[in-house]
């Protein structure tokens, strides 16, 4: 055994890296709830769209640029920073819409438009929401292109929280207390060991199920992009109170979002919470130090913070002040680790 | 869509990352192929052990330690360069074993043992073998500490390598032909490009399925763990020659190693290849640039080198030259990724 060993994690970025310029493209199209959302929603509003121009900011391959011409759209600024720009033009020419869509190489914040749009669409959405977003890049662009009574689609995001338990974590503790039958060592004291390495302050992006979910999610906060200011995003904050569904261990809050796109009859919206079908957000898990035990209707209260990291501004850090029944306040800061700057183990 | 956002790579970072502390110890002793087979060979080994001292090189959480004393050892150093050595010495307390293992905290390089070991055992094999692994560690401590005659627990390594075809490049290169049934938009142009993500010069860590192993595999080179040495492995390399099994599409080498150990009766072998059970060592897949179609019996030679990168002793290459059929000799180096100087995708 050595920490020099590649761990899990490691693997799965051997797996994954090698492939990531392509695979970080094929996970968005193939994610149906995403991409079927966006493409009704856009084809919906195609009364919006029908002769109309629109600005797709962070375009990737285009896929959005092009649902847009489907639904009418006269032209489409498909603007990407990346070098995915030169597929996105590769398709588009393929699919006989280069009249209509101008890909653009280049940041929205520095491109410069021959004129304003009547629809901005983008997917801008990270982890937690506002993880690595581009959110600030889609304000930029609302107040510098779009044109007066213009479309935002999506044009509300809303974020919700839940008192919830991981039984992950309960089986992973457990394993320490089954090496003794196998090979007749007692190593249940690393269970303790690897309480404190799970439920550190990272937040781990994770899959909930149903089940585990112990109360009705609380909305805590909501954008309205029409009027959201960059200033605002420094500081999304909300309170939250809910009553817990039963008995359980509550190891964990879970953070999860939904963003909302005006159409004609009625808004649709698109969901990463875990009574929705799943999407590869997920949702973001924020582990206690330890458990704590509920009754059914414990009141679990609350504030949540969400603010960028100090070292880096496209970094969010989750802070959740809370109580849990008769306990004393508590809070901890939760923050998705920076990968950039990540040691060898 | 936006490279901003985090892929499905930087996505398992999340999962797997905040538990990284106590995730390598458990994926570890969960390979029950990997624990199962030291532990065999370690009480097999008894008369060698009984009475005798022994040093467990990378103790890690100290289990192999413990196997030793399970089958007679008076004294064992167990080395351990990380924090992990803490939950060794609890855990060993745990067992009653304090007396006869003495966790040392420090790297074999730097430890001052007060006597001569008759045993050295050591769970030292990376990716591929030799990615991030201790074997040189291993010989130091070979050469400084091991009495003549003495054991080493495994003492030969073998490395192997055979064509394969991935279906799952094939399937994911295919996925671009399926959206325009899905969304009206013909993205195959986009598999060119996945192609090229996707055959790059990075080795891949995968399980290889029976089914896609397109020949024998042959064994390329052999370590004596007794008399090798650390200039020796600056430079494993070794011809192969094969025959395809069928009609296919090769796209990849897979790599495997094995590490034997001694016993009474006969050698025992944990094997690491695709027609053994699965460990968490997997296999090193190399992708071609572009796949090869063979018939049955086409003949597949050429020449493997392994060696340390330029950048960091411990990341190694991999260098293939070789020859499909009536193809012209071909070559490619593949290495590991550093993800420690990884940017931000």
């Amino acid at each position: 055994l050595s920490q020099e060993k590649l761990d899990k994690s490691r693997q799965e970025r051997l797996y994954f890296d090698s492939y990531s310029d392509v695979t970080i493209h094929e996970e968005m199209i193939a994610d149906h709830v995403r991409t079927n959302t966006y493409r009704m929603a856009i084809l919906r509003n195609s009364e919006s769209m029908r002769g109309k121009v629109v600005l797709d900011i962070g375009a990737g391959t285009g896929v959005l640029s092009m649902f847009c011409v489907q639904a009418g759209a006269k032209k489409v600024y498909a603007v990407e920073a990346c070098s995915i720009a030169e597929q996105a033009a590769k398709i588009v020419k393929h699919n006989n819409m280069e009249e209509k869509i101008e890909v653009i190489r280049g940041t929205v914040e520095s491109v410069d438009l021959p004129e304003k749009v009547d629809v901005i669409v983008s997917e801008w959405m990270g982890y937690a929401l506002l993880h690595e977003s581009m959110l600030n890049s889609v304000l930029f662009a609302r107040d510098r292109w779009l044109r007066p009574g213009g479309v935002l689609l999506p044009n509300r995001a809303e974020l919700y929280i839940a008192p919830v338990t991981d039984p992950v974590v309960e089986e992973r503790l457990h394993f320490w207390y089954t090496i003794k039958g196998q090979y007749g060592i007692d190593m249940s004291c690393m269970s303790d060991f690897a309480r404190r390495c799970m439920m550190n302050s990272d937040i781990t992006v994770r899959t909930v199920a149903v089940e585990d979910v112990l109360s009705h999610p609380v909305r805590f906060a909501e954008l309205d992009l029409h009027s959201v200011t960059a200033e605002e995003l420094r500081s999304v904050r909300g309170e939250f109170r809910c009553e817990s569904f039963g008995s359980a261990a509550v190891n964990a809050f879970c953070v999860y979002f939904t963003v909302t796109f005006p159409c004609p009859d009625k808004p649709l919206v698109l969901s990463t919470g875990p009574f929705s079908p799943e999407t590869h957000w997920q949702q973001a898990l924020l582990y206690l130090d330890a458990p704590v035990d509920v009754l059914q209707d414990t009141a679990v209260t609350g504030e949540v913070s969400m603010y960028p990291s100090e070292e880096s501004a496209r970094h969010i850090c989750i802070r959740v002040d809370y109580t849990i029944g008769e306990q004393r306040r508590q809070s901890k800061t939760f923050s998705i680790p920076d990968w950039s700057s990540d040691a060898q183990p």
